[in-house]
C-alpha cells in the first residue's frame, strides 16, 4: 500500500476566492454563532449539574430516545471547530468559551475518569448500559476529536489529559477480559477519534483499542447489543430498528460487502476502517473498504454524493432507490463520506476517491451550509415543491458543526505527500509546502477555480532536487493540458486519474495545468427510475439545480430542457458576489389555461423560455421556492 | 332539489359479462373465504368472553392504538356482505354462519343495550371514554348496516332488534341533555348507517340521531375530543395528530370548505351530509357538500379515483400532492367517494357526479379485488417497482369486505328514478324495473360493456306512458349516438351529462345508444408535478397501467410513449377471460451497457419496442413486478 500523508489544514494557506471566502464566514459567523446556539438551546447548561435534573427540553420520542444524550458530543463538535478556527487565527474570547467548557467537564469528570453529562447529571447507576442507542462512546469520540484540534491549535493539554483519562476508562471497561464488556458503540465514531489521538501521542494502545471495536463490531453469536439488552431487562425483539444493519453490526466487518443502515454510522466506521486498513497494513480490510465503496458508489450515491435516501433510518434502502424530492442526504453522511474518501486515496492514490471527495465536498456537504454562515440544511433533497428552508438550528445540530469543521479544515484536503511524491488533490488557489526525504518543497497552486479550470503552479524545492508531483485530473474533464515551463507534458502518462511528473524540481519551476470546464449533462443509470428522462447539469466540480428564484412563470418542475439546447456559461459578477450560471433555451409547461380541471385529454400547452441554473450548494440562500436538479428532458 | 332514489340492487340482474364474473367470484369465493379468515385471525372469537381476556392478537401501536377495538365492525360488514349474497340467493351454510354471529352478540349485549365486544371483554369501565379514537359509534354504525342488510336480505329481525337496542342506548348516551355526552364519533360511519335504518323503519328519531351527530361535529371550544380527552386524565395536547383535522372535526362541517385528514372519515362524513341534505332539504348541508366535491376534484383525486395519498394519516396532504409510487389511494377510500358520489347524484343529476362513481368503481375500488376473489390490495399505489403485492389478508381487514360489500351491492348503482323519470347511470348488462306514478317499467339494458359502448336499452312499461328515460354519456366520451326504435335522438338535448328522452314509452320500445371508446391519453394538471411529462391512458372508464409481465425488458418504469404513437385497442380473448388491451410502439431506455455506472454523460441508448396496456384494476394478478400508470411521454 502507498501511504500518502496530507498536509496538514493549518499549514495549507486559502488564497483563492472561494474558500477564502467559505472560511471566513465560518471563522467570522458559524463558529461564535454556534456557541450562542449552544447556550439558547440548553446544551451548555447541560455542564451544570443540577439536582434534580431540569426536565428534558427535547422529550423522548417513540423509541423512547432524546437526543440530549449526545449533547457531549454537540461541545466536543463546537470545540473542534473552533479550534480549527483558532489554528488560523488565535482569538481570546474563542478561547475562553472554550477553557468555560473545559472547566466544566473537568469539574464533572468521575474519580474512575467517566465523563457524559447525560448519565451523571440524569442516570448515574446505568452508565453503560445501552450503548446501542445512548451514544456514550459517540460522545468520547468527539470529545476526544475536540480534544486533540484543541491541542494542535493551542498547545494546551489540559482538555486532551481529561480525555485521556475517559479513554483510559474506557480502555478498562471495554476488553475481552472477565470484568470488560465485549463491546461497541452502537454509533461509530470513537474508533476514528482514538486513531486521531494515536497520531497525536503515538501510543500504539489507543490504535489497539480502535482495533479492538472493529473487530468486535457484529461479531456473535451472541449479538452485543442483544446482551447488553437482556443484561437491563429489555427484550432485544423490541429493538426499533428489528435488525443490527442499522449501526453496521449485523456482521463482523471485513464480512461486510453492501452498504446498509444509518449512513453518517458507515460512513464513520468505514473511515476508522480505512485508517487501520494503513496503520496495520491489512489487506483484508483493505479489500473490506473497496467492496463497500464499490457497492455505495455504483448503486446508492446521488449526484450530488448525498448519501441515504431515507429519513426512517438516516441512510440506506435498497439499491438504486434515490428519490429526489424525500432525499435525506443528511449533511453529515456526506461530509463524512469526504472522511473515508481521503482515507481511501491515501491508500491508493487513485482519482476515483478524489472524485468522490470534491463532489462531495462543493455539493452534498457544502449545501448544508448557508452563505451568511448560520443557516444548515440537515436533509439535502435534490428536489423541492418549495416547502424546503434552511434551519438556523435543529434538534439534533450534529449537521450544523460537521459542515462548520468541515470548512474549517478544508486546506487539509487539498494536498499530500510520501517521501518523495507530491500530490494534488483539489485545486482552488492555496499556498503550502511539503517536506520531502529530499527537502522542504514550498508550494503555490494559482487559480479560480471552481469557476475556472485554468491552474498554475508554482514548485519551489529549497535544493533542486528529483521527486514526482502528481496531478489530479477530475474525471470530469475532458481534453485536459499540462506544461512544465512551457514545455507540454503528455496527458496519456495518466495513471489512476493522477499526471505524474517525475523530474528534477528546480526553485521557480512553474506548472500550467488547463482543465477546461464545458457544462456536462449528466445522465443516471437507468436502475434509478426517478432519474428516468431527467438530465442532470454539472460544471467542473459543481452539480447545478434550478431554483424559482431565477427562473419565471411558477414552479422550476414545470421547465423542460431539450436535449439539443446548447448550454450557455456566464459568468455572473453580480449573484452570490460572483458565480458561473448556466442557461439554456428550455420548454415550460403552461398551467394558466388549465383552471380546476385536475386532469384533461388535450396536452399541456408548451412555451420557449430560457433555463437558469445555479450551484445546488448555493439553493435556498433567496427564500423559499422549487428547486429541481434533475430537469425532464425534451 | 331533484330527488332520484335507486333501484334497489337485489332487483337489479347482472347479466352482462363484466359484472356477473365479479359478483359469482365475490359469492362463490370472497365471502366463503373471508368468514374463514375472521376465523384464522381470531375475530370471531372476539365474541366468546374469556376472563381474563387472551393477550392482543395485535399488539398496541405507538399511539397505543390496537385495530382488535375495530373487531365488531369487521364482523358487522362481513355480515352486511354475506347478507348481500344472500339477497341474490339464499345459502344456509352463509345464514348459519350469520346466525351464530348474531347469538353471540345476542348474549353479550348488555341489559342496557351496550354492544362492544372489545369494551364488555377488556375495558368494561371504559366504555365511551376515548371515542375519539377507539371506535366505538362506528363500530355500531358497520353492525347497524350488516343488520339493515341482514334483515333487508331474510326478513329476520333479531339481529336488527339487537341493534336496535344497542341504538336507544346510544341515543340515550348522545345528547344535549344534562347526563349526556355532547358527541360524536372519531370515526365517522353511524351518521349514515342510521340514515339506513330510518329508510327501512321510517322512525324520525333516527334520522334525528344523526343529524345530532353531524350538526355536533367540530363544535367549539371546548372540542368535545379535547373534553374527553381529559375527562380520561390524558393531555389533549398528547393527541399523535395534533389537530381535529384528522377526522373532519376542526369546524362545524357546514364551515368546511377544505377536504382534510383520514380520506375514509372524510368519505363517510360527505355521504352522510349529502344524505341529510335530501332528507332535510338542507340547502346549506348541500352547498357545504358541493364546495367540499369542488375541492377533491380539483386538487386532490388521483386519475384511478384513489384518494389520500399518505400513509401517514391514511389521507389527503396538500393541494396536488399525488404521488404515484407512495399513493396510499385505500381500497376503502375510493369505495366510500362511490357511497358519496351516489348521494351527490341523487340530489342533482348531473353527469360529473355519474362519471367520478364509475372511475372510483372501475379503478382505485375494484383494483382492491383480485381476480381470484380472495387477494386484496389495501393501499393502491399508481407505480411500483415490483415490491407491491396482494395480501390473503390485512391487520386491519377494513378494505377487504369494503371492496366485497361494494360488488355484492353494484347493481344498486345502475338505474334511479323519480315518479316520472328513469336514470342509467352505469352500463354493463342488467335488467330491472322502475315503478313510476304511471306504472311499472321493466328495463333491459344489453351490452359488453365496459369493453364495448354498444349499448341496447329495452323500455318495457306495463302500460304505455310518458315519462323521462335519462341516459348518462360519460364525460369521457365524444361522438356518442342515440336512437328509440331506430330514430335518432339528437345530442344537442344534453343537460348536465345526461341525454332526458321524454316520450309516451311503449312496451317494446328499444334504444340504441353507442359510446364510442376511442383510446384517450390523459394528462394532469401540471401542478401535479409528478405527472409532468407523463401521460396516463384511459379507454371508457377504465384506466390503464403497463405491467411488466406484459413488457419485456425489465421495469416498464423504462418505457417512454412517444406523443406521436398511435393506441391500438386489441380484444385479448387469452388474457383474463377477455379483456381489451392498449398497444403502442415505444422506447426502451437501455439498460444493459451501463455496467457499474450510476452516472454518465452519455445519454442512455433508446430501442423501439411495443408497449402493452392492461386496466389498472387488473394489476398485480400474474404475480410481482414493476407497474406505472402515468407513463413518460417521449
Amino acid at each position: 500500500m502507498r501511504q500518502f500523508s496530507p498536509v496538514k489544514f493549518n499549514e495549507v494557506k486559502l488564497e483563492g476566492a472561494f474558500w477564502k471566502e467559505r472560511l471566513d464566514t465560518v471563522l467570522r459567523t458559524t463558529i461564535p454563532s454556534q456557541h450562542e446556539k449552544l447556550g439558547e438551546y440548553k446544551i451548555l447548561e447541560s455542564l451544570d449539574l443540577k439536582q434534580p435534573p431540569p426536565p428534558l427540553r427535547f422529550p423522548r420520542n417513540q423509541h423512547n430516545f432524546t437526543v440530549q444524550v449526545f449533547w457531549d458530543s454537540d461541545m466536543g463538535k463546537w470545540i473542534e471547530t473552533a479550534s480549527y478556527g483558532l489554528s488560523h487565527k488565535r482569538d481570546a474570547k474563542i478561547e475562553s468559551q472554550i477553557e468555560a467548557i473545559v472547566d466544566k467537564f473537568e469539574k464533572a469528570q468521575l474519580p474512575d475518569g467517566y465523563l457524559n453529562m447525560w448519565y451523571i447529571g440524569r442516570e448515574p447507576d446505568k452508565r453503560w448500559t445501552n450503548i446501542r442507542d445512548n451514544h456514550e462512546l459517540y460522545n468520547a469520540g468527539h470529545m476526544l476529536e475536540g480534544a486533540v484540534a484543541y491541542f494542535l491549535a493551542t498547545g494546551r493539554r489540559r482538555w486532551l489529559d481529561i480525555m485521556e483519562r475517559f479513554i483510559e476508562h474506557i480502555r478498562k471497561t471495554f476488553g475481552p477480559g472477565p470484568s470488560q464488556k465485549p463491546g461497541y458503540c452502537g454509533h461509530e465514531e470513537i474508533e476514528l477519534a482514538l486513531i486521531k489521538l494515536y497520531h497525536v501521542t503515538k501510543e500504539k494502545k489507543q490504535l489497539d483499542l480502535a482495533v479492538y471495536f472493529i473487530n468486535q463490531r457484529g461479531k456473535q453469536p451472541p449479538h452485543y447489543f442483544d446482551q447488553e439488552a437482556r443484561a437491563r431487562g429489555d427484550d432485544p425483539a423490541n429493538y426499533w430498528f428489528k435488525n443490527h444493519e442499522y449501526s453496521q453490526s449485523h456482521q463482523p466487518v471485513r464480512e461486510q460487502t453492501k452498504v446498509v443502515g444509518h449512513a453518517v454510522r458507515a460512513m464513520y466506521l468505514y473511515t476508522a476502517m480505512a485508517d487501520l486498513a494503513a496503520e496495520l497494513q491489512d489487506a483484508a480490510l483493505k479489500k473490506a473498504c473497496e467492496v463497500l465503496w464499490h457497492d455505495v458508489m455504483a448503486t446508492k450515491m446521488y449526484i450530488t454524493a448525498g448519501l441515504g435516501p431515507s429519513a426512517h433510518n438516516e441512510g440506506f434502502t435498497h439499491d438504486y432507490d434515490l428519490p429526489n424530492e424525500t432525499a435525506y442526504a443528511e449533511t453529515c453522511a456526506s461530509v463524512a463520506l469526504i472522511f473515508w474518501a481521503q482515507r481511501m486515496l491515501h491508500l491508493d492514490l487513485d482519482g476515483q476517491y478524489a472524485d468522490v471527495l470534491e463532489r462531495a465536498l462543493y455539493n452534498g456537504a457544502l449545501s448544508g451550509l448557508s452563505r451568511d454562515g448560520k443557516h444548515y440544511f440537515y436533509a439535502n433533497p435534490l428536489e423541492s415543491i418549495g416547502t424546503a428552508a434552511r434551519w438556523d438550528w435543529h434538534t439534533c445540530p450534529c449537521c450544523t458543526m460537521n459542515v462548520a469543521r468541515l470548512v474549517g479544515s478544508v486546506g487539509g484536503y487539498f494536498v499530500s505527500h510520501t517521501e518523495n511524491e507530491i500530490a494534488f488533490h483539489l485545486y482552488g488557489g492555496i499556498s503550502t509546502s511539503a517536506q520531502l526525504k529530499s527537502g522542504k518543497v514550498a508550494l503555490r497552486e494559482v487559480s479560480n477555480y471552481p469557476w475556472s479550470g485554468d491552474i498554475a503552479i508554482e514548485v519551489n524545492p529549497d535544493a533542486a532536487a528529483e521527486f514526482t508531483v502528481n496531478l489530479r485530473i477530475p474525471s470530469w474533464c475532458k481534453g485536459a493540458k499540462c506544461s512544465v515551463n512551457g514545455k507540454a507534458v503528455p496527458m496519456k502518462k495518466l495513471v489512476n486519474g493522477y499526471l505524474p511528473i517525475k523530474r528534477k524540481w528546480q526553485k521557480g519551476d512553474k506548472i500550467a495545468l488547463t482543465l477546461p470546464m464545458q457544462a456536462n449533462r449528466i445522465y443516471a443509470n437507468p436502475s434509478v427510475n426517478m432519474d428516468i428522462g431527467r438530465v442532470a447539469l454539472q460544471r467542473g466540480p459543481l452539480v447545478y439545480c434550478i431554483e424559482e428564484v431565477d427562473n419565471s412563470g411558477g414552479p422550476v418542475q414545470r421547465l423542460k430542457l431539450p436535449r439539443s439546447s446548447s448550454l450557455k456559461i456566464k459568468h455572473r459578477a453580480d449573484l452570490f458576489d460572483g458565480v458561473v450560471t448556466l442557461t439554456a433555451k428550455a420548454k415550460a409547461i403552461v398551467h394558466k389555461d388549465w383552471k380546476a380541471n385536475l386532469y384533461r385529454t388535450e396536452a399541456p400547452r408548451e412555451t420557449l423560455t430560457t433555463l437558469t441554473a445555479i450551484p445546488y450548494y448555493l439553493w435556498s440562500n433567496r427564500g423559499q421556492g422549487s428547486m429541481v436538479v434533475w430537469i425532464p428532458e425534451a
